[in-house]
């Protein structure tokens, strides 16, 4: 067995059975282990973008890694933007680098690179593998990484002659790490916060937003009076009837402090205190006064879902039964075609369980609002900022979740980052219904730039905002990527096309196309 | 005048005159800057991968640097590939990567990352600018990092306060930094080597494949029996009728050894001995025997041309007059559409002084075979291995020299990795013609699958080769990104659309489907 090989019997065993993959010759021995492993199934993508934000999608949803295989320094480079979303959103993922052989790396050859200078920026956990006998521990010990509470990035960098020769036996099935446990006094702290008497917000993060969690959290504020918030962008957020109410913070400073002013603590759990998410000329990066108090109740490595007992416990709050959400859809969208209208048919026909993953940006808002109260499901969105993830991520969830609709709303601009996605999606005939919100620029932009105090702005600086001219046709390019497509100009068609969608298994695309 | 102001004013002054840019927040400040400065033409893509190749194809033409404005840490990782390409290339480029403001970093927003980091992999020149006063400063020591010989990717951190707060004036124009020159021994020793008698080989890296370096070359070569080789893959190549005959190495070992075999020494201008691209089981890297004598005349850095000067005094070769290529095309292809075939016609009505980028893999072969004796022009080549160079360098050479048409040969696999590009093409109107090789599968990595040993491969295994099910569709992409498209189907097909292309200003796309 050469070292590719114990090395995918290593990497089923402990349960990885997804491998997102754009390879190349140095990864040849590994594509070969893959082509004969009975228990990974690969898919192919055009571009190494598809495969991490696939594999960030598959992450979120599976709460177990897939591995990417890529191509030396190059093939990281092109999926590094969506591994730092990952990366933020503590995604479990295995990278799998195929680097040059060993003895090769002397000769600087064209594709030589500093693979650990790249993987290091993008990754939690990063290791060379040595020899082909060491390959099967290390990638136990990837795995292990990948599964260290809440989800890591860990990178494999797998020089040729180490998938080549003849390695050791596969490493059995290993046990995964322990989850730290909040410290008493970090219990004892929030309880006390939270019976003082002063106006209290916990903040849950991506380790506090399970349906388990959330339901706990609510307890502990119908007790106590505190009011829930969630980060902005989550990694997942299980929405809809049936769940509680956790409000989102809001992007732009002006709307965070509103919604959180008169607050005099924070509680975060899994999470840091608010923050702007870009720094403005003479504003506060801070969302909170500089009185506020600050407890983090569990930073993101540690166990939320158990601290949030011991202080549901500490509160007196077992009594409590959880506010659920009742369903209560928006009507279907009529009029006018925006975010809103579109958003409030979105919202109206999405079936349950289904899995929403949104890059709409400044087109996004009437969707989330409008489905607060609609069918169950759960809310995947960008946490990283790095733009490209929509539909990449939807892939990742659609393979992680074959029996629910996945539909990923998207802005025209963000989706050209990865738009090769649409490719995998065809070829595995995954059930995704793909929105994209064309309003031809780069709308979040142009009030960015009127936010940070660009002055005399003129139709130079505008135009690099702009991306009419020519209009992007996304029927066209859906189309000759094998994922049929419709354009929507009224919403009316859209409501019909969307309707068909969630009726019908498979990939499609709707383009709508906003005045 | 704030920071990015006084920043462009500097850029402008010394010669850069092109942004390929993809902005965010972080970069308002420069977007404005961009919109208001005379001197710099922005130009958009909608990724980044096109704004760095992009920089690459420009500065291989223009002999200068372009800049880019790229977007923290995800963009540049998502510009990353062509950069790598670029270095490999020695092509002069200035990255100006917007990064959060100085004071915002300690917060850890989503967009925050270790930008240095990702960084030194794909620069030979870093810098983050700590304050406005600054900027000017650093963005001259850029240039001049830039413009270092042969060309250097030189990367400037711009915090945005440092773009938005006050500045001090403008730097101007500043002379280019010094060329080393060769050492007295290397010359010496190459004259020695040369006139030794032995089988020897001058081999030309990419600052010795000017036009009057392969002159000097071949009246060394004339003069002593030395035989000129260029590397496998070179920046910039002048070909054709009125340049001289260099042969170019073989891919694969067996070619390249088979090109060099007999041969005893090598001398080195400006390149390193020749070596595999990858390893393979059980085969050397080097393409030289155990026992060639080997010597460098100059390394990447110095002064190839002044060296070649001296070294053509040495041997006593100014006598001589460059043998140049007769015009001598090849007819034009007929009957069964394949690579010879198109590339005959290719070469046929290559205009003179077109512009070839080529990224066509497996498919590439026929077009150079034929294109030797055909209309005088340069061939620019994928230095890097990083898939995807091909569309975006095209743009840059296109925007370098408007007058000259472009046309680029691509492989339909590698053309996914930065398709984004053709809109761009079709935004700036640029005289390009695509050539798409659809041959629907990831063709060298069938031939690479087989060349390492990969055993017992099965379908599976070849399905993460084959880009089929489904086919992709360029005509249907092109267009929607508003470049027209039409597909050859029969060789005379192609020869018509390629003529009429050929005969039109503009961009356009050919898909020309392989059996």
């Amino acid at each position: 067995m050469n070292g590719a090989e114990s090395m995918l019997e290593t990497l089923v065993n402990n349960g990885v059975e997804v491998c997102f993959t754009n390879p190349g010759t140095s990864e040849m021995h590994m594509v070969a282990a893959i082509g004969k492993s009975q228990g990974m199934r690969s898919i192919l993508a055009l571009f190494e973008g598809v495969c991490t934000g696939a594999a960030d999608g598959y992450g979120r949803m599976a709460d177990k890694p897939a591995c990417t295989l890529l191509h030396l320094g190059p093939g990281l480079s092109n999926g590094s933007a969506n591994l730092h979303n990952a990366k933020k959103a503590n995604t479990p993922i295995i990278n799998l680098i195929g680097d040059h052989a060993t003895y090769h790396k002397q000769y600087d050859a064209p594709l030589t690179s500093d693979i650990v200078g790249l993987s290091g920026p993008i990754s939690h956990w990063v290791k060379t593998v040595a020899c082909a006998e060491d390959l099967p521990a290390d990638a136990a010990e990837a795995v292990a990484a990948a599964n260290t509470h809440p989800g890591q990035i860990a990178t494999l960098i797998v020089p040729a002659d180490c998938a080549w020769n003849d390695s050791v036996a596969a490493v059995p099935k290993q046990t995964r790490p322990a989850t730290p446990l909040a410290t008493d006094d970090a219990i004892i702290t929030a309880a006390e916060m939270l019976t003082n008497g002063k106006p209290t917000v916990i903040l849950l993060g991506n380790p506090a937003l399970t349906q388990a969690a959330q339901e706990m959290a609510d307890k502990i504020a119908q007790t106590t009076g505190a009011r829930l918030f969630c980060d902005t962008f989550s990694k997942r957020v299980p929405r809809g009837a049936g769940r509680c109410d956790v409000q989102r913070l809001g992007y732009f400073a002006e709307q965070a402090t509103e919604q959180i002013s008169e607050v005099e603590q924070f509680i975060m759990v899994g999470t840091k205190a608010p923050i702007a998410f870009f720094a403005y000329p003479g504003q506060p990066s801070e969302f909170y006064s500089p009185n506020s108090r600050l407890h983090t109740l569990t930073n993101a490595n540690e166990d939320a879902e158990q601290a949030l007992q011991r202080l549901v416990a500490a509160v007196s709050a077992e009594h409590c039964q959880p506010r659920l959400i009742q369903l209560n859809k928006p009507g279907a969208g009529s009029g006018a075609v925006n975010q809103f209208s579109i958003g409030a048919s979105f919202a109206e026909y999405l079936p349950a369980n289904a899995i929403v993953v949104e890059e709409a940006a400044t087109s996004g808002a009437g969707s989330f609002a409008a489905s607060a109260q609609c069918e169950p499901h759960d809310w995947l969105s960008l946490t990283g900022g790095s733009i490209g993830f929509g539909l990449p991520t939807a892939i990742g969830a659609a393979v992680a979740c074959p029996d629910r609709k996945v539909v990923c709303l998207h802005g025209d601009g963000g989706a050209m980052y990865t738009i090769q996605s649409l490719w995998t999606m065809a070829r595995e005939n995954l059930d995704i219904c793909v929105v994209i919100f064309a309003n031809r620029k780069y709308q979040i932009l142009q009030i960015e730039l009127a936010r940070v105090g660009a002055e005399n702005v003129n139709k130079k600086t505008l135009d690099m905002l702009d991306i009419g001219n020519p209009d992007l046709d996304f029927v066209a390019m859906s189309t000759g990527m094998g994922v049929k497509a419709t354009r929507a100009e009224t919403t009316e068609e859209f409501n019909q096309q969307y309707v068909d969608a969630m009726n019908s298994k498979g990939p499609c695309l709707i383009e709508v196309i906003l005045p």
